[in-house]
């Protein structure tokens, strides 16, 4: 039993899949992001502009926040000191539940400690609560819904992503008086396409199945006040559990589910990954406060976002880059293999000062690697036009086909 | 099917077990703590001094680690805006681990969003990269270590707390070529007893077993510049994998892992939990550097909490209060019962405005309900003569027994 060699071989599979990830050392400038400074593989820190980051309306850089932040640091201090139970449930963790029930027209809310962690621990819990539950899960959910599933120990059917016949025949399949619980995702973040959320209900009414939606990649971005695709649809009193993330759009870090007062006393009181952690530093959570407040009110960082994107989708296709024109701010860019993905990442970085990182498998299926662009409020025309430049120069360089323009 | 029964249900158990769970709503008073504000049942803040908080140290007010956070916030931003890989690696980050590294006198050191994560991904992945693996677990080990055991999906053997007899019949047990991971705690938050590393490590050697540790309890408060018991005990390089929490004594939030480079490579590759989530806040990641820091120069702290928990301890046992004399920090004092762990400490909340959660199942196993003490350097002898006479009071006014003073 060679222990040592056995991690050896789990590395050297990654190089020789060229999917070995290096991480790229950097710092944001607050107050000039996309700006930031890069200090890899230079000497000391060198200009580069983010066009990668999910801190996608540049809440994580807003005067409010940061007033918000600095308060609280100065009123109770750095962290929490506890679980919930234990110390670590302060006034901010209650306005803050209460701002995010509201956002979403739920009774209640609960706070994670990320949105992998809401995912993981809600879906496990949840499963358990209900004996015998089957989980329809759609096939491009993100790694933290699936470790939730396999955590709850259910039986597991994956539909194919966004097919609604095939959910509708793996519903049908099961007996009617098993409990059944659909997990799917808004916006998913790959790809940047969207589900079908009232059909996906109206298949949940049909079955009795409760539904559970990750709205991460739409929470802040869409409907009138932030409250994701579910609002902008006027779906949410139709799902049982809204997922969410305080770590993207509104721009901190942390997690949360919205549902009825009863779902979420029951994982608040059955979920391990709840119960036994340190609660958010409440610095974050007033962070977070200020943040969801700001963004139900302006509509500006929204607006601007989507502009961009679609501005940026527009340059990508004009120039024949292989961009897929989603229906929202994400602009994914198919390169369809890792090396050469990670390898364009590398260029673009060293010698544009342009940072987008290559997406390897597992993050995505083998064979659909790409550079995935997040253009915000805070990006340029001028940003845009060097970029899609860089790239044209790139994919030339490269002998990359261009596609003929639209 | 009817869901909303299964949960009322489930709710309705928790009730009837008397373990419902009343989160008490506070805020710490930044410089004036264990002094705080508590919401809980009363028209606005009522000033309360806690006695239950995991900031051991009281770092999370300390001016350093305070400043540290407000330059990075102002740096930097309030979110990290990415996952690791992608976007959310500041220079912050790599520092810190380099940091923790050396804490513990190892090659590398990974964070996590926290400590429960750190356990959670580690083990279950840990368990993953090396097929069949048995894992040999503490009775008493907490329970994201059980999480990531379960999660892992491999075969367990739990031996008794502590019991090196029983954990050698059981490795012994074992066909001497399958992989073997031995997991346990340094030291055991609920009891404040201490593992005997060496003798679990001479153990392991004869096994050919790798180590796990959870130093949460211990990281920051024992060993010469805080790097825990297995520093204390110089047995720090015996250990295959160290974790710690940045929650705790550090004051801050989030966890990590220390062990060689290729463990950590393998974790950060292959752990779906450290990769796939926003990264911790930089603010956050700039505070406990900055406590680690100072920690590793200042003893100040660590003496101060043991003198002040040895003064705790001596005043509870004088009273006649039924103390457990650990060896540690921790204070418990065995109740045996939910309903009147959470009756005295209601009392103590509303008449005295001393904060001590009630610790019940599932956090100590059934019958073992207590009262949890962690006296810090900030706590004064006057607070504890207050709350000794409080306790007194409340055990004679609810017919409890009192021991001989020894």
């Amino acid at each position: 039993m060679n222990y040592d060699q056995i991690f050896d071989s789990a590395i050297d599979r990654l190089h020789s899949e060229g999917r070995y990830r290096v991480f790229i050392d950097i710092l944001r400038n607050k107050g000039a992001y996309p700006n930031a400074r890069c200090f890899h593989g230079h000497n000391g820190p060198k200009p580069i502009t983010v066009w990668c980051s999910n801190d996608y309306l540049a809440m994580g850089q807003h005067p409010k926040v940061i007033e918000a932040m600095e308060g609280a640091l100065h009123d109770v201090g750095a962290g929490s000191g506890g679980t919930r139970n234990i110390g670590g449930n302060t006034h901010y963790h209650v306005e803050l539940e209460h701002e995010l029930a509201e956002l979403h027209g739920k009774e209640a809310a609960l706070l994670f400690t990320s949105g992998y962690v809401s995912n993981d621990a809600t879906l496990s819990t949840m499963a358990k609560l209900l004996p015998g539950c089957v989980i329809f899960s759609d096939a491009l959910n993100h790694a933290s819904m699936i470790a939730g599933i396999r955590n709850s120990g259910c039986p597991k059917r994956v539909f194919r992503h966004n097919d609604l016949v095939h959910l509708e025949e793996l519903l049908a399949a099961e007996d009617p008086d098993t409990p059944k619980l659909i997990a799917f995702e808004s916006v998913y973040s790959m790809d940047g396409d969207v589900a079908p959320i009232h059909a996906i209900c109206d298949l949940a009414e049909k079955y009795n199945a409760l539904t559970y939606i990750d709205e991460v990649h739409a929470v802040g971005m869409y409907g009138e006040t932030g409250g994701g695709i579910s609002q902008r649809d006027e779906a949410a009193d139709r799902i049982d559990i809204i997922e969410g993330t305080l770590g993207k759009a509104f721009g901190v870090m942390g997690g949360y589910i919205a549902a009825d007062k009863k779902i979420v006393d029951c994982i608040r009181s059955y979920a391990p990954g709840f119960i036994f952690t340190t609660s958010l530093s409440p610095a974050l959570v007033a962070g977070v406060l200020a943040a969801v407040k700001h963004l139900k009110s302006s509509s500006e960082e929204r607006d601007a976002q989507q502009h961009n994107a679609a501005m940026l989708k527009t340059k990508f296709a004009a120039a024949g880059l292989p961009v897929t024109i989603s229906e929202t701010h994400i602009v994914p860019l198919m390169v369809g293999d890792p090396v050469r993905a990670k390898k364009i990442s590398d260029i673009l970085l060293a010698e544009y000062g342009a940072y987008v990182q290559p997406i390897n498998y597992p993050t995505v299926p083998r064979g659909t690697e790409r550079l995935r662009f997040t253009p915000g409020p805070a990006h340029t025309e001028a940003m845009m036009d060097e970029l899609t430049e860089a790239l044209v120069e790139i994919w030339d360089r490269l002998d990359l086909e261009l596609q003929k323009a639209a």
